[in-house]
């Protein structure tokens, strides 16, 4: 049984979901501020395990939080084809960053019920723990707990800035669940999701066939001086850690827009310093910055200026500096044959479609190591995100959540 | 009456009074981390109000908790000669920044004691309260307000990082006095201070005659910009406010090191930004900086080219700026008659003397405002403060302790 050439979702029934998500954990106008594993968070897990179990979906909860809801297929043996993405926003994030995706996977579970449509294989929806890193370092940590690039007891140990871990989190909100650590297999993973960057609405393109991510590279970086009086306290002698990292933030701020003309992008995102007051010079600071590139040689170039950028804001400033933590990804790590089949969907839907790099981290990033994975992308007004601002209309995303019910139909019915 | 030749302050038991203090609000080894209205801030005030009533010394404490001990002249409708400083410290400070001043006083009076000596005007010694502003922005909050720089509603409304105000921590410690706000006359003011500089100590002198202040120039700067993705974000649409606050850092570091041959310092010390997360650019940005010069012509200069660094920080990155706070210090301010009797005394007394500017702020700093001022300068190793490392013997302090002996004796009976 394949699905008729009418088949659709029904974009009023996702968007009632939208808007109720849309009423949890409100921020500023417009937006949402829903922190990993806050009271907003459980709210909306809660609602989202309702609406799965009202959908018949059975419910499982990991180690780490991540929430898997299982739609039954004809032949429950096989590995499941699996759609999701997150809940969590970032402090001042919108109501499609994530959401679209776990939502839009509900959807096509509704949509299939519909139809009267069971697939061959199971489906399931996840929702990823901390994807937004928005609370708790590193971000996407739900995934990369999942498929092993963290273990469990140290992606449980993340802090957030008031010194709670996410296992203590966990717990308090009830999603520490029990499901075993080790990954349980999946046949293809799809994450459909906003562009969050300008290209599609610009151009006017209805479906992003994602073929790969920038290459990106981010880091840690830590720097420690001495703490003195800014007054009489010489300058030749001054170890001032906060204006160590300061420097390497701008040395930074300066390499993206060397390669802005090529696309390339570098950002200076997190300073903070001890004691960070008036009077009195910092002897500790951390920086947390990124640099993102089409092409991955060019992003290499660019960690290695970063490197040097680090030493020379440490030796200007008397300080020591160590890189804490290094994260690599993007390229081209998703399946062909998914790529191939999500562009072919569109294409045949009519859909205005076009091949696009994802510029941020998505958990089909990790999940990509695991099983074969591909995006759907779809437009956002002005490419703006993280951001109450962000904004998709029922236009913007009705298309690519029909190519996401199609290509998880093939897949799954295979 | 006048003081015999040998008269001295004790210098054992000024430093048994000072160890005791060093016991309250211990920091980082060999330092305190006593922050103001802090429960160690309490507890040393409550021991040195009952050090001080054990010395017959009465107590009065104004509407923003300085505390007034006074010791009865012979005429006591006299103003007071007063001495004083801070309990309070840095929260990586030392034992005698501040502390010195104060205990300092308490050791005269107990010296007078000792010597059977009543001084025709009455002797005053006052704790300033939030001299560091190591908790509480801005610094000499309570000699500001004591001597009409600030309004007490305005003084007791400034927060702490956690969003507590000095009025609450006054009721809560028990230091919210009811001493009328206008303040009471002073025959004059006294600080003996550590120089918190290396100058005296490398040139072996004993006594600083302090002249006057380095001109100094700080500013509060908020820069405001706009939430977005780090990744997919156009380098050219970008306008990160955290990335405006360190151009700002690292140009008035830079112009620190353009005036460091002639003595100058410029210091960035202070950044927050908001959300200032990795994986979203920061809205909104606070920098504190200032710049100080033994000329004060360059000094104005200094404030200008800062002026327009926070002009080009803010234009480089597409965000805005506004100069919350300008507070300027320093210049000739102290009375020459009393900077002549603190030399005249030194050297009197043998001590190797030597006229040095201030480069730090000070109460002395307001209290110039109000009535005649002088501050005596002793060395300490290094010129290291605002560090646990801070470090003074009793060669250090006796001499400067004597001076001030002598000083104020001088001015009271004359």
């Amino acid at each position: 049984m394949s699905l008729s050439a009418s088949a659709r979702i029904d974009i009023e029934r996702f968007w009632t979901t939208i808007d109720r998500s849309g009423e949890i954990g409100v921020g500023r106008p417009g937006g949402l501020s829903r922190l990993t594993l806050s009271d907003a968070d459980k709210q909306v897990r809660d609602e989202f395990v309702d609406w799965c179990r009202q959908a018949g979906l059975s419910i499982r909860i990991d180690g780490i939080g991540n929430i898997f809801a299982r739609r039954a297929g004809q032949d429950d043996t096989l590995p499941p084809v699996v759609m999701g993405s997150h809940l969590d926003t970032q402090v001042n994030g919108g109501r499609f960053d994530g959401i679209a995706g776990v939502l839009g996977g509900l959807e096509v579970c509704r949509a299939l019920d519909a139809l009267g449509h069971r697939t061959r294989r199971p489906l399931e929806i996840v929702n990823w723990t901390n994807e937004e890193g928005g609370r708790f370092s590193p971000p996407m940590v739900g995934s990369g707990c999942f498929t092993g690039t963290y273990t469990l007891d140290w992606a449980r140990g993340r802090t957030d800035d008031d010194g709670v871990t996410i296992g203590q989190e966990l717990e308090r909100i009830g999603y520490l669940g029990e499901m075993a650590e080790s990954p349980h297999p999946f046949d293809a993973y799809f994450e459909f999701h906003i562009e969050q960057g300008p290209i599609l609405d610009r151009e006017g393109t209805q479906v992003g066939v994602v073929t790969g991510g920038f290459a990106s590279t981010g880091m840690l970086v830590e720097f420690r001086g001495e703490t003195a009086h800014t007054g009489p306290w010489p300058m030749e002698r001054r170890k001032n850690a906060l204006v160590a990292g300061a420097r390497l933030l701008v040395a930074v701020d300066d390499l993206g827009w060397e390669h802005a003309g090529t696309g390339g992008k570098a950002t200076g995102s997190r300073l903070v310093a001890w004691p960070n007051k008036p009077g009195i010079l910092s002897d500790w600071a951390q920086a947390v910055c990124d640099v993102r590139h089409p092409d991955p040689a060019t992003t290499e170039v660019m960690a290695e200026r970063v490197r040097r950028a680090i030493g020379e804001a440490a030796a200007r400033t008397g300080c020591t500096a160590e890189i804490l933590d290094v994260w690599n990804w993007g390229g081209r790590i998703f399946a062909d044959e998914l790529i191939d089949g999500v562009r072919d969907i569109s294409q045949g839907l009519g859909y205005r479609t076009q091949d696009i790099l994802s510029q941020a981290g998505h958990d089909a990033y990790f999940v990509a190591r695991h099983a074969p994975t591909a995006m759907i992308f779809a437009p956002c007004k002005g490419g703006i995100t993280h951001n109450n601002q962000e904004l998709c209309t029922r236009e913007d995303l009705e298309p690519g959540l029909n190519v996401l019910l199609r290509a998880v139909v093939a897949r799954a019915d295979r």
